[in-house]
């Protein structure tokens, strides 16, 4: 299908502060033109563009999309370890098709808040896999490792042949990591098999590191060094790709190592703040070289998956220990998460020849006026319900706020009853 | 005009955690029953209240409005004074015409993020009020003092009956307050002067406060005492209820002072991160006895005047140096808000004889599902775009999202043009 977007304004995220007006032309779902429209094009379906603003769609580069079944349960409870003690026993509970109907509705919410690409760490993969699949929406998945060796080996037997299966799609729209929980849930044989799996699925390293100040103790403590340091002497860095979500406590020579490695950092400032974990100084780890994505971490920790709200955080606790400006944190929400998850050379930008993986912005609200500086605008005065508009892989996910391939009052409904269910048992 | 609210979950925030089911009467701009109904109550409107959770209007305890012309202007400076800088030459060509338009802009934007009454400081209080009064929503205003004695006592002579007539008017949607600026742009004679006009005028004294650590040096350097001492041992807090804006910075001595005034701060947490003023440690505020309420300041330091938003990012912060929990944020922005502008017995909570300040907000949303605790879907997962319907005094502001006193086209219109015409003077 051809699509062309008419007259809209483009920020195409491809240079600090660039804006443009005009066309975007999609054909078999990448784009074929930006800015003056291709005259020999025909299109199928034309987007009035006009009071809009469209820019590459969000990646959330660090959740647990099936935690929306948890959102606002146990709440408010002081730390990290206090409320994982009661959400891993429910957990243990969840069954694929509870995570299958979970993950729907976080897709639905994703789009809903405009990101289309998703770094997902859970159980079930083969019903998350379908839920990504129907949703329309990209996904990196992680093949979730828990224990010691032998229950990981295990767990790649169960779940490999799964997730390969996924990424074998046809969309391309599945990617793979190896994700060992953390180094307080996993031994050093398991963070050895991730990397070994990783490096033969083509797949990155996706693990919490350094989430709170008692994970650092602790680990100084047993092995004598920092987080990141174990796993570099341990091995689990070697010649792989990595993606470290949190990062709030990490020392000089942390930042040097990450630095030099082909790893981002993802930053989840409300699920830091919310549990207590501190605010990691993003600001910082970017002048000194490191590559910082965003994410929301899962519903349950945040309560949502609303990634416009999540770059507001940002940026203004970027203000802390040094400036993240607002072009920066849309970085990190688009372009600095699609290249975490080694997607940089399909999504991120707007460009001619990558994926139509886009959003629209409907400018025209009074909390948007008067717009002055569209940047500022984006991260510090716009909502997710300001999106009108999602494509990806040049596919319609939501048209003028209406999602196109959800039926929302039954999937909430489903959802509720769902999660009823799990409490009952 | 009877109005009934059918079927609709309420939270009337006069007790934490408490809800409940029902219906609300509203006769004569005032609540007649909740929860039961009324039999012998006769309709005029019936708004069906399924899936929705009613509560009180929400309070925006300290706000420039007409401000929202500099939404992202001049946007990410690294210090207040450099911002400063920049808008006082702007405000300087301000006409009462551009505060007009302004402010009518601000009431739309307050109203859809489900806000009611606002505590504005700023110029112009003629059309001020004039946008207030059309607007439908309610305003403590400042009179706002800048300078020496003589600056300020001609201001009041320009402007007192201007505001007295304003809070003469039927509806009592307006009352007053004397407005220093701060004490680093007004005398010790300016505060003792307003503080003179607001027991004169059943006024609040409403004033920036330790808003910087460079404030409060300054103070120091000059007075030897910090801000608050300084106001205190000039007579300025003699028997005058007080709302000071931000008190990022109080000593020990300050907050045990605070406490035993009849004064609010109101916390106005985005602001203060945005530029760089630091962090109120509202949790021990309040631990200490310190009445918070809740603002977003002005659009141009925030860059929104999203209530809902600021209650999230109040939530977030709220678990540094304390806990505030859901209810503690959702009591700052509703009743807390009221008391600090001596509205407590009109407003703030949903009870029989309260006029009806009320918001109605969508539950049937993928990001609030499944419900679990409203209190933390409320201040965690609820976005302003979920407010759906709006009264003030009983009056529908906004019903389904649509704004029942403006044509947003052209507000938005008129706001752009008059901004444009502010930048070619």
């Amino acid at each position: 299908m051809n699509i062309l977007i008419t007259n809209t304004t483009i920020i195409p995220m491809t240079a600090a502060g660039y804006t443009l007006c005009g066309d975007i032309g999609i054909s078999g779902g990448k784009i074929v033109f930006i800015g003056e429209r291709d005259g020999s094009f025909v299109a199928d379906k034309i987007i009035d563009g006009s009071n809009h603003l469209t820019m590459p769609a969000l990646v959330n580069a660090h959740t647990h999309l099936a935690m929306v079944l948890m959102r606002n349960y146990k709440d408010d409870l002081p730390t990290l370890q206090e409320w994982l003690s009661e959400i891993f026993p429910i957990e243990d509970k969840l069954s694929a098709e509870d995570v299958y109907t979970a993950c729907r509705l976080a897709v639905a919410e994703s789009i809903q808040s405009g990101v289309t690409t998703v770094c997902d760490m859970y159980f079930h993969p083969s019903t998350t896999i379908q839920a990504i699949i129907e949703g329309g929406i990209r996904a990196n998945l992680g093949l979730t490792l828990f224990g010691d060796g032998e229950t990981s080996r295990q767990r790649i037997g169960e779940r490999a042949a799964i997730m390969q299966a996924g990424a074998a799609h046809p969309s391309g729209r599945i990617t793979l990591s190896a994700a060992p929980h953390a180094i307080y849930t996993c031994t050093s044989e398991t963070y050895q098999i991730a990397r070994q799996w990783a490096k033969e699925n083509g797949a990155i390293l996706h693990t919490h590191l350094s989430e709170t100040r008692q994970e650092v103790e602790e680990c100084i403590a047993e092995h004598g060094v920092t987080p990141l340091i174990y796993l570099q002497r341990i091995g689990a860095l070697d010649d792989v790709k990595c993606v470290f979500a949190h990062g709030v406590h990490l020392s000089d020579e942390e930042v040097s190592l990450l630095s030099s490695l082909d790893a981002s950092v993802v930053h989840n400032p409300s699920s830091n703040l919310k549990l207590d974990c501190g605010i990691a100084p993003i600001a910082s780890y970017k002048a000194r070289g490191v590559s910082v994505a965003l994410g929301t971490d899962g519903a349950s920790s945040n309560n949502n998956l609303n990634m416009f709200e999540e770059m507001h955080v940002a940026a203004l606790l970027g203000r802390l220990g040094g400036r993240v400006s607002p072009y920066e944190v849309l970085s990190m929400a688009t372009i600095d998460g699609a290249r975490a998850l080694s997607l940089d050379d399909r999504i991120g930008t707007l460009e001619v020849g990558k994926e139509a993986d886009l959003i629209m912005v409907n400018l025209k609200q009074p909390h948007l006026t008067p717009h002055n500086d569209l940047f500022s605008a984006l991260v510090y005065s716009a909502q997710a319900s300001d999106v009108s508009t999602v494509l990806c892989q040049g596919k319609i996910l939501m048209e003028n706020r209406i999602l196109t391939g959800y039926d929302v009052d039954s999937l909430l409904e489903d959802t509720e009853a769902r999660w009823a269910s799990v409490l009952s048992r």
